[in-house]
């Protein structure tokens, strides 16, 4: 099939493209959803909670740099920006490893866990809405029943 | 349910942070995956990818700034400087609307159109063995029984 500048689609017959455009719409909306009544109701942005939220449910709340960079999925130099403003806001500490030459940990404060339990019932609330309300659910149904189709079976 | 510094999760039974979370993975996986492929192969980044399938696969090639900027999920402020940098390298060129006065469009040009012709075996390569391979099929596996657990029916 030969493709002219007025066709609607460059890849014909991919479902691969579409699920994964789909996908990645789902997450920048309940992305902005959720960011959104963070920063209105608790003036905390969502890569904030996120680092908070990692280290509440570490062992000592606490995390190597590298290991939490990984978990909230941002660069090595974005969160030690971000760790930054956290220990001027008195949310997040910075320690050194005790007989560890590999690096830093972050810890969380006691400010900082009593900011993430105020926050938390908002980031589920606003979270949920948007896996259960209309259309909002109807769009991850779609790509439910086309991953259903194009996914290997298990095992 | 009280919660100590020690406890694994601060939110105890709820699914929606945990599928949320292996959405956002996979979704970092795969931009991984093929943005790697796209700059190795053809010097090309996933969002300059983005913007040329977008304007291929639109009526005479072109989107108006503001729908393309929807389209491919970045601001107004950086695809702009996005496209300056296309259409500094051939692919993209910026047209006044004739009769409209609510802006621009971007245009492919020729060689932005075989650009994309010679990139797109690669995406399409990259993208479904994300969908494909094992593991990486498996935890997207995953995060659709947890999606079928907790979506509402349909209708």
């Amino acid at each position: 099939m030969s493709l002219t500048a007025g066709e609607p689609r460059e890849v014909v017959g991919s479902r691969e493209p579409e699920i994964w455009r789909m996908l990645q719409r789902v997450q920048a909306r309940v992305t902005r959803a959720v960011e959104a009544g963070l920063l209105v109701e608790h003036d905390l942005a969502l890569a904030s909670y996120d680092v908070l939220a990692r280290l509440a449910e570490s062992p000592g709340r606490r995390l190597r740099m590298n290991d939490l960079a990984e978990r909230v999925l941002l660069s090595r130099s974005g969160l030690t920006r971000l760790v930054d403003r956290l220990q001027r806001d008195g949310l997040v500490e910075r320690e050194a490893c005790a007989g560890d030459a590999r690096g830093l940990y972050a810890v969380l404060t006691e400010g900082g866990a009593v900011r993430l339990a105020e926050a938390t019932p908002t980031y589920l609330r606003d979270l949920r809405a948007q896996f259960t309300g209309r259309p909002e659910a109807g769009e991850l149904r779609r790509c439910v029943a086309m991953l259903d189709e194009i996914l290997p079976d298990p095992g």
